[in-house]
């Protein structure tokens, strides 16, 4: 990059998320200068010592003060908070965005508490591993995957590409839809999956005819792979449901319907279905190694030196 | 090793876990002649190529013929044939085993073809990858994973010591359970979920309000980590199910009571209720971790040379 993109970026919410933005825009000289801000004083010392910000601000309205662009990367159920307590102290042509994972309700929430003349681009980076917290960040989580930008009213179509130029340069591929769209598309390839994934998890714990030992100890064939994602950030997945309840329970419906009929392929010894059943689904598997959603050897950005 | 444990081995079914159990014995030394033989013209000749046995019978009589073990390493829906197939070949005092993932149905199948006097020692190494056919084995599978050995009343002390003796070798932890147990076990902690992620990419599949395009796109928000799993081998699967059925029932049973309490919470906001079983959910995680099941690295044994 010979110039940034912007003079001085303001991240709210040092999280998994917010950390490896500024992390990747500080890599790639996006902006002069990265200021961050969480609301929790841990987190704020943490940030403050792995050092990924120019300075970490003690108040939010310190972080937005002369701000060309304002990033909100807070769990979705706090994001009209996190609005409110910058609608004041934005500069003015700020460009305010978010990377909550439901839009519908952020655009509601954030559109509420932002002054009339405030430029709101929402979008959502489609990336993340099973960490949070500052330290879980890293600067090439967006690479080679989708960011979702979904202009609302009060987007303009240079605030949109602003936002959607910075993605690119964090190794994005940009894609645009309404808020509508977007919280039905990620309901059926994210929201429902994890809430699956929790489910399984809570059976497990519960069956009464195997051990806890046995479930951990024989979790290799299979069951591992479900608490891989199901020990994401508890807030924010509670948040996520609870803005995006009517696609999820949608997409829930649909879900159980087709358990329903999957389980009577079992109770009526049909192998011919079962069969077909799983040799579709495995094709899809195919489609989205050739598509660079994941490789053979996929570590979900887990190759970037985290410990558990 | 200094000497071998058994003279000759023969292997029925060279898929992922028989061409597994071929490499690592011949890497261990654990054998004096591994021979292999499948039942597919097409196998046979592409395991020849690969070299990992001694040598390839072209009949499983061929193959058993003087063995002092015969592993059985076939889905579990072809135990049956393949055990009469050798039934009347098989040398005096020859141990047979299995390494089907159902336990109560290969017991009864396979214990009613072979000859009264013939020892049979049922067993499950509990590891995998979701890839199949011999070019997917490598002999470092089994390590670190756990084999649970199911005796039966075709089983002796010395039989079941010396399967145990193998696999301890070869890497694995042994733990001896009854074969009814091993199947309500293994039905939480592999079947059901491996059905329930094949069940959700049927219906991203065919869901109208999403796009294919769209799944394949987004799914690295969650959803791909199922088409791991649902991409394992249709036709084993196919067999787990058919045979395992009242454990596979009796679980999901569980899973939808759940699910259908978990979504109540979705539905009536109880976002603390949420937030306290996702909380649960992870700390099931850290100790499958702490447990050595998987790593924050993990690559499901994926680290060893495929291609997808």
């Amino acid at each position: 990059m010979t110039e940034p993109l912007f003079d001085k970026v303001a991240i709210i919410g040092l999280g998994l998320i917010g950390s490896s933005m500024a992390r990747g825009i500080k890599k790639r000289g996006l902006a002069a200068t990265v200021i961050g801000y969480d609301g929790s004083p841990d987190v704020r010392t943490r940030s403050r010592d792995l050092g990924f910000c120019d300075a970490i601000a003690e108040t939010a309205e310190e972080a937005v003060t002369d701000a060309s662009l304002v990033v909100l990367a807070v769990p979705v159920g706090a994001m009209r908070e996190a609005a409110q307590s910058i609608a004041s102290h934005l500069a003015e042509g700020a460009i305010v965005t978010d990377v909550g994972s439901v839009k519908t309700a952020v655009v509601r929430q954030v559109g509420e508490v932002l002054p009339d003349q405030a430029l709101f681009v929402p979008g959502h980076p489609v990336a993340g591993t099973e960490y949070s917290g500052p330290e879980a960040g890293f600067a090439e989580l967006f690479e080679g995957r989708w960011f979702v930008v979904t202009p609302c009213e009060q987007s303009t179509a240079e605030g949109v590409e602003a936002v959607s130029c910075l993605w690119r340069e964090l190794g994005s591929t940009v894609e645009q839809m309404t808020p509508e769209h977007h919280d039905i598309v990620l309901a059926m390839t994210s929201h429902v999956p994890h809430l699956i994934a929790y489910n399984i998890v809570g059976t497990a714990a519960e069956l009464e005819t195997v051990t806890q030992s046995e479930v951990i100890k024989f979790s290799a064939g299979g069951f591992r792979d479900f608490t891989r994602i199901a020990s994401s950030d508890p807030v924010m997945w509670r948040d996520v449901f609870l803005n995006n309840k009517e696609a999820v329970l949608e997409v829930l419906g649909r879900f159980s319907e087709d358990l329903a009929a999957l389980q009577r392929l079992v109770r009526w010894d049909d192998g011919q279905a079962l069969q077909d059943h799983f040799t579709r689904a495995r094709a899809v598997r195919h489609r989205i190694v050739e598509a660079g959603q994941d490789t053979a050897d996929a570590d979900f950005g887990r190759s970037h030196g985290h410990d558990d």
